[in-house]
């Protein structure tokens, strides 16, 4: 099921169109036809992006699998590659492009390889395989501690204990240097 | 200069409607109204967030430093602060939220917490202070490389060297295991 997504909308997001942004359109849509999920309300689905290029910001409007929501995991491994994985029926897919499929004359002209890539057959660039993997964690709400130097408020888990008091990392670092 | 933004778009984008985004909604605005500046087109503006919590897709919406086009910096500190630099004009401000000025009875009805939020004093939640930072790198674009041993793409500089071989993290990590 092709879910509708405004096009002219994820440009104004991401800033600015791009073929990065366009192979990340078609990945993140390739990849929830294959899932037939809709985009996450909450947390139903979770993406892997093993790279941090514009395409991201693609799977990320897309997808509903944002940074700031923690259903969005980073591995820095350089790869034009994202896995969706549904929690609700625990299926994954990991998605890849292939830029090799990709002729050098259309990279050409960016406009012209932009339309290029939005209207090239699927099967041309793209490849999907399903994956199983363990459930990533969710992400939880933890309590604050203040800074005894700067005051500040800290998610409990940051607080570095040093001479009995609790710091945050800046002021940890500052005060070990 | 107050930006105009969609609030509603916004809540579409982070797929609900919570107290957390709405902080990174006043959060943002504040910084951004102290720059004097405009959603960033490409990369005049780099964001640093010290946290990965709801916010930070409001932060993301509307100042334009988003994880796919690498404007966005993630310091892991657990904490309710943002830095938004200018590259055009290398003025830096860090906006912080203070949680302890928010009334304990607002917090009670979810909806209502949203609505104060979006509606209080700016000064009575947000302090702004001018900071100077270096100039955060710039993303780069960066060549390929193919893995020898699973013949996908990969980013030059994420290549792991074995035995002569060009090999991508993940297959690097399991021929070493």
């Amino acid at each position: 099921m092709r879910k509708k997504v405004d096009y002219e909308m994820m440009v104004a997001f991401h800033g600015h169109s791009c073929p990065g942004l366009a192979m990340g359109y078609r990945m993140t849509l390739a990849a929830m036809d294959w899932l037939a999920s809709h985009r996450a309300e909450d947390e139903e689905l979770v993406a892997i992006t093993e790279n941090n290029s514009c395409g991201v910001d693609a799977l990320q409007f897309i997808s509903g699998c944002t940074f700031g929501k923690g259903n969005l995991v980073f591995k820095d491994y350089g790869k034009q590659a994202y896995t969706l994985y549904s929690r609700r029926d625990g299926r994954g897919v990991r998605v890849v492009l292939d830029r090799n499929a990709i002729p050098d004359a259309v990279r050409k002209d960016r406009d012209a390889y932009i339309d290029w890539l939005l209207q090239v057959d699927e099967k041309e660039i793209i490849s999907l395989q399903e994956v199983q993997i363990e459930a990533p964690d969710k992400a939880r709400i933890l309590a604050s501690v203040v800074c005894d130097e700067c005051g500040e408020a800290v998610m409990e888990t940051r607080i570095r204990k040093r001479g009995g008091r609790n710091l945050c990392i800046p002021c940890s670092e500052k005060l070990a240097s």
